[in-house]
């Protein structure tokens, strides 16, 4: 494991004071790349464009790539014109594009104006491509070679290749319209009988994904096959890019984050590092949660208004408010967390809903039967009762069960609606349990305890 | 994308009523193992078995590896021992590995007496590493090569060797002791000057990880790297093992998971499938959270208790105290969220506490001036009582500052002692918040309301 890039900051910021160019490119030489462009990220553009000048192109090429996102568009200003577009044309056009959607409309055209005919064609095909899409994630950077080819002359053909290329472990074989046939990897290639020719030996039930997939389905398939690497097909079954799995592992941690931000209603994450992002941009994305959240707290506060007999008659119910609303907030939220993560990993489908209510809704029973007679025990000890015990443990029971149930449908719900249910987030079920919690407790409390208990039982 | 599984399920069902081995053969011949191993999760260990039985070895291993755990246990007992052992033997050593720890005490040490010496030394070794480490993730199927070979008598060695290897992409290169001195990759050895030797092209910068680092750690240097394989090394440099990118992928979706499930309080997850694991077992997971959120839960009673000169004295603050908790406790864990997730990712550290408390109070001053003025404009428009629509305003400004405070400084707390910072869960942010917002309300409204106003105010 490395730490090596807080540790050298100082020490180029020196260099980048008095030394020249080649003094800077000799003390970072043994850097890795990813090393180089997490030193970068810390810097100032200026000195940032410095150092990247000093590199070689390809090496700078490979740095540009992996900086933040943010380093990126301000370093572009400082880089001049002519370096810039030789820089572009050398980065893999995965991440050129993402560079280059990012800028504004009138940088996008000028750099674009910069780069060779045949890349700025290919940004163009790239970008066109939706984010989250298979096609945005794929490189055209790969080898393709035809059926009839010999393992010798696949070997001389690869070494033309193999520079520019993501890859040259797999071989995608392709006939005259570019459509896949199949696929063979180096490794069969180096086994294989030197006689035989590609046709005879690649495998021909090739796992591809289209490019217009979800990053989702993408990401499904690379861990249910242990892929390293997929083709991407247009519809007709023509080779467009392929999807690696180093982008794979990214698409895996920025869907869980979304699931985990949408699970805790804190609104969508951003490519921005938190310590970057301006308070206001922070509580702008988490307040229209809060705002939908506050309207269901409105319905608890009209809800408690409207119980005023209750309320007022039978004060001691609500000492015991807040806790089963807490409890019966915490089991929905446990159910639906567990539920959504089900839906996005594909282990839970909407086609079983009833099995999994039918399975929420006994965890409820067994929940608030536990939990209810142990509040109802500390209510009976505490204060001697015994209506009042009753009450709470019931509500107890009665809160467990709608809880866990409303946790396993609603976001099964959302699924069938075609929305993403991690929007059923924890704080939503909460705010949906509390309110049923208010009129259920009420209601059982007017049941259980006679109207002479509101002078007994009174705080 | 592929969903072959189930619509195969019923055609070979009807085969193993009647048919042969060789026809059942012939009819799943054309299914990846992945998918074949889907269909063999859904049905009886007898009939799996037999299919199992009906495939070649090699094939037969692969399959197997692609089972879920509980299949692959419950079909060891239906799998003869003479088939089971070579079964095991043609495993790779690290899924064999992940079988033969889940299996009982008795049958390890019967399964391991079927497998011939070499094997049942490697899976000792691989065994001996904790869940979770580097170690337990690696492979021993790995190619060396020696420094003074050329690259010509290096594809002779690649040819011997790449049979059983995981990856035969990457070669490491290690001295006479097993010391990792460099790695080459397959491409640069098809591209590289016949007459140099391998000590002359490789790259001797090897990014590297420990048998024991924990394997987030790992996820993190191929995420930042963009690895496809990285190599495992013991204390004194000497190769181990490798861990490949499509194991990762599952360790990212696994610590998601687990994050996920943290975050919400609903215990940690299992192997078993949702749908498999019994009602006792789910509620026996998550009661334990509910009991220590319990107590909390009784903290706010018996603060709603102590406080009855208010609660009685101003009944009207009752009933926009859960309005003010369900908001609190949303703001708490959308704070929570965001730095629980940030301190996974590596993006935020314990050093940065300082900024994060900042940053986090600022955003809940914002946050609750904004929602503060609109509950207390509420307040005033319904009822027409400025001093409870104040009383209003001001608990929900503090309550958001409280809650984003705690947000942002308990996770980071809980990494400093050491302890998973996902423990502090949004369920016990909520509850933490809750306590503080009865005493903060109730102080509050003490301060501004005339104790006149519980005349006037009251219901």
């Amino acid at each position: 494991m490395r730490e090596v890039g807080r540790l050298i900051l100082p020490e180029v910021a020196e260099l980048l004071e008095g030394g020249a160019d080649e003094e800077i490119r000799e003390a970072l030489k043994d850097l890795h790349p990813a090393d180089l462009a997490e030193v970068l990220d810390e810097m100032s553009p200026e000195h940032a464009a410095r150092v990247i000048a000093s590199l070689g192109l390809q090496r700078a090429a490979r740095v540009f790539e992996l900086l933040e996102e943010d380093s990126q568009l301000s370093l572009i200003e400082h880089l001049g014109r002519e370096r810039l577009g030789r820089l572009v044309e050398e980065m893999a056009p995965d991440d050129r594009v993402d560079v280059i959607k990012a800028l504004p409309e009138r940088s996008r055209a000028a750099i674009l104006a910069l780069v060779a005919e045949e890349e700025r064609e290919d940004i163009r095909k790239l970008a066109a491509y939706p984010e989250g899409t298979a096609g945005s994630l794929m490189t055209t950077d790969f080898v393709t070679v035809r059926p009839t080819l010999t393992p010798t002359e696949t070997f001389d053909h690869l070494r033309e290749e193999a520079q520019g290329a993501e890859t040259v472990y797999w071989l995608y074989v392709v006939d005259d319209n570019e459509k896949l046939k199949g696929v063979i990897s180096l490794r069969d290639i180096v086994l294989a009988d030197p006689r035989r020719c590609i046709d005879e030996i690649m495998e021909r039930d090739v796992i591809t994904v289209t490019a217009g997939d979800d990053q989702e389905q993408v990401a499904g398939v690379f861990s249910k096959y242990d892929l390293l690497a997929v083709p991407v097909v247009d519809d007709e079954g023509r080779m467009l890019g392929i999807v690696t799995a180093d982008d794979v592992l990214d698409v895996v941690e920025e869907e869980a984050t979304e699931d985990i931000f949408r699970l805790a209603a804190a609104g969508d994450p951003t490519d921005t590092d938190y310590l970057e992002q301006s308070v206001l941009s922070i509580s702008r994305r988490r307040v229209v949660w809060l705002l939908l959240l506050l309207v269901t707290g409105f319905l608890s506060a009209l809800l408690l208004d409207a119980y005023e007999d209750v309320r007022v008659g039978l004060p001691v119910l609500v000492i015991f408010l807040p806790f089963l609303m807490g409890t019966g907030g915490n089991a929905g939220t446990q159910a639906a967390t567990v539920v959504v993560r089900g839906l996005g990993t594909g282990e839970l489908e909407a086609r079983h809903v009833a099995r999994v209510l039918t399975k929420e809704a006994l965890v409820g029973i067994t929940l608030g039967a536990f939990l209810g007679l142990l509040a109802a025990g500390w209510v009976y000890v505490t204060r001697g009762d015994l209506p009042v015990a009753m009450t709470v443990g019931v509500a107890m029971l009665v809160a467990a069960i709608v809880a866990t149930s409303s946790g396993a449908v609603l976001p099964i719900l959302f699924q069938t609606l075609g929305l993403d249910p991690a929007l059923m987030s924890g704080p939503f079920i909460t705010t949906v349990v509390d309110v049923a919690i208010i009129v259920l407790y009420f209601e059982i409390g007017r049941a259980i305890l006679p109207p002479a208990a509101a002078a007994v039982g009174g705080g």
